[in-house]
């Protein structure tokens, strides 16, 4: 299946979770082998010369996406997770939203100097959340190699504030304008 | 690697998330990629011949180990989620937690009565919630092959609540007395 193929499978929930909002429910690219197998050869087509040795993904549908491009790629998976939610010790990164402000945790001892990391998760909307996992993964002394999402939504411009965090690549399957 | 190294990364931690329980925190296996190799290649090799047409995963951590071997089986990925996580129709499942109930949610459309289903997860501990999915995706018509998981509780006794469910067969890599 070709990448262009994968938007059909997006199913757009207009007025969800609020009034104005489009929600876009990228499940059913899971639930069919076909598009689930073309997302994940895509990725690791653009990241296996990379040297990735840790695949991170935030809470919870960047696990689902994270663990099998990592797994293909011959790398570690690093979930990055509410706070509360991870037993040992954590280095945590806060970040804006509209309204207010959200933390994500990762394991101190999961990522070390010597990693190169990709970040991966399901959307790319105001690129905060990646952001902040960005820095963070930079301030444990790793290298990032660069950023991934099935979907970006480029009219909220995430590459202006991925850009904040270093020159990094952002490589996303679909880009809704 | 052989499946009877994998106790070895997983970490035990006292009285977590309360005093008198001991967490095992399974993070370890997926931070390193030849245990996350390993665990796969064991479900898969199990499940290869079944005819698995979809993985039900639990969140969170069942999106972990769940996404992984529905893409080495050739399976779709569906997710339970918590209440009000999921968009669009749903159909739920109850069940009883120590002191309460929990609900988990599949997307309605996301199972058809000619599905073969794998339920995974991290975790067996009293099997409330691998039996509340189960019974929930016999209801929706399809056929219920297993249950699989990383760490099985035995001391919890799972088995006799999942029995409760019918007579299912439940494939656990790692079995804590």
């Amino acid at each position: 299946m070709d990448v262009k193929e994968l938007e059909s499978y997006i199913v757009d929930i207009p007025d969800y979770p609020e009034p104005g909002v489009i929600f876009k429910d990228i499940t059913p690219l899971f639930a069919d082998p076909k598009p689930f197998r073309a997302m994940v050869d895509a990725f690791v087509s653009h990241y296996k010369d990379e040297g990735i040795t840790k695949v991170v993904g935030p809470e919870a549908r960047g696990f689902m996406i994270g663990t099998p491009v990592a797994l293909e790629l011959g790398a570690g998976f690093i979930p990055a997770r509410k706070p509360g939610k991870l037993p040992r010790a954590t280095v945590s990164a806060s970040y804006e939203l509209e309204y207010s402000t959200d933390t994500l945790e990762i394991h101190a001892d999961a990522i070390q100097p010597e990693d190169r990391v990709l970040i991966i998760d399901d959307l790319i909307a105001t690129g905060g959340t990646a952001a902040a996992t960005g820095k963070l993964i930079q301030d444990m002394g790793a290298t990032l190699v660069g950023y991934a999402s099935i979907l970006e939504l480029c009219f909220l411009n995430p590459r202006k504030k991925l850009a904040e965090s270093g020159d990094h690549d952002l490589f996303s399957l679909i880009k809704v304008n």
